[in-house]
């Protein structure tokens, strides 16, 4: 059954399904553009499907879904007997990523998401980025890398020593900040991160989205 | 086997497991208090616990976890099969329950928090709350509304027409909003949120966690 993905592949929602969906070796894909530049996310079309007017949102079979982590979660477990395995290999392993993909969703992306809009989203667009504000979000993000720095002492990967659904989280926003934000120093300076986001960039999974974004050749 | 929850039992966060406790029916529960006007969760000991300083945390056998949400998907994963079943009843109940479960956490709970904060714990704690800050996330709020206002015309709960982890986890900041920031009005003015909203705080896990935090007799 072909997942028809509606959203735009630079996007880092997007990215987030995409990198999802290579992991779990999920090939049967029809990407459908929404150009948010031209702001078809806004059209009453797009909003029958995503109400918010945000891409990403998918159709497999009968099911529709929007939100990007709802979508990978979702892929993960219909997916679970092929590619990764995105949530470990028992239900305390599980538990973990659960925790850990929280921890992305309500301390890491908000003030990477800040800093990635003031300092590469804004001047894209022709606005002013306000430098203070993703200062003060950077500081922010330092103090959770610092807990990020203590538990990769620990372990490989957040969760655990396997990869998951919960480190996968990160990577499109991370590429965001080192690569268009230049912002790289923020891992450089915590060694166990800065492995693990080298190790999350160089993915293949990855590498195949950034590619498809048109981020590399 | 004994499930130890650390937190404060008035705390949102606290509520949402709480209230996941009691409608899985997992009574065998010991609650640990974690003092937040004495600083208890800042301390060195409690940060061993759950590094970012936060409160809820729990400890249920050689499981160790925090993240209130994921706390809740794990203990619904864990006790599928007894109390309500709080992710639906198919594969794809469940992915809806992942979808609006997300929406709470990325459009519903920002703004909330954000009113909530200057409106009654600032004030509460002899500080000055912003109410222009709090008018605008007001704004923002009420369109996340509207969307679930047109949801709530299709299905009685979010997910569909089934009581979900996902209407769950709107609990403890509506109970805030609409009873300590006297914000109600935001809901008054759309019958099927306010008919949602209604059933949500009348269940007996609400009623259950608003007694043992001292909110009703
Ligand atoms: N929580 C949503 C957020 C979706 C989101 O913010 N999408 C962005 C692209 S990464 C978008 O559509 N932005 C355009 C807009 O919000 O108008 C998810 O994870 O799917
Ligand atoms: N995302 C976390 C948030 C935890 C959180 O914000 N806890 C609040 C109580 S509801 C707290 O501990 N506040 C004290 C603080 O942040 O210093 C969760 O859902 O568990």
């Amino acid at each position: 059954m072909t997942v028809k993905l509606h959203g735009d592949v630079t996007s880092t929602c997007t990215g987030r399904v995409l990198i999802t969906l290579y992991e779990k070796g999920i090939e049967d894909v029809e990407i459908v553009n929404v150009d948010l530049a031209k702001g078809e996310h806004k059209k009453p079309e797009f909003l029958k499907k995503q109400p918010f007017g945000q891409v990403p949102y998918i159709e497999d079979g009968d099911l529709k879904l929007f939100e990007s982590r709802a979508i990978a979660r979702t892929l993960a477990a219909k997916y679970a007997s092929q590619g990764t395995p995105l949530y470990g290999s028992t239900p305390n392993e599980k538990a973990l990523v659960e925790q850990w993909l929280e921890v992305e969703a309500q301390n890491y992306n908000g003030p990477i998401a800040t800093i990635v809009y003031h300092l590469v989203f804004a001047p894209m667009f022709g606005q002013t980025g306000d430098n203070d504000v993703a200062a003060a979000q950077k500081a922010k993000l330092e103090s959770v890398l610092d807990v990020y720095e203590k538990r990769l002492l620990e372990s490989k990967y957040l969760a655990g020593d396997f990869f998951s659904l919960a480190d996968l989280s990160h990577i499109p926003y991370t590429y965001y900040l080192i690569k268009k934000a230049q912002q790289g120093d923020i891992y450089d300076s915590r060694p166990h991160v800065k492995a693990w986001t080298d190790s999350l960039l160089s993915r293949p999974s990855t590498q195949r989205w950034l590619k498809l974004a048109g981020f590399t050749q």
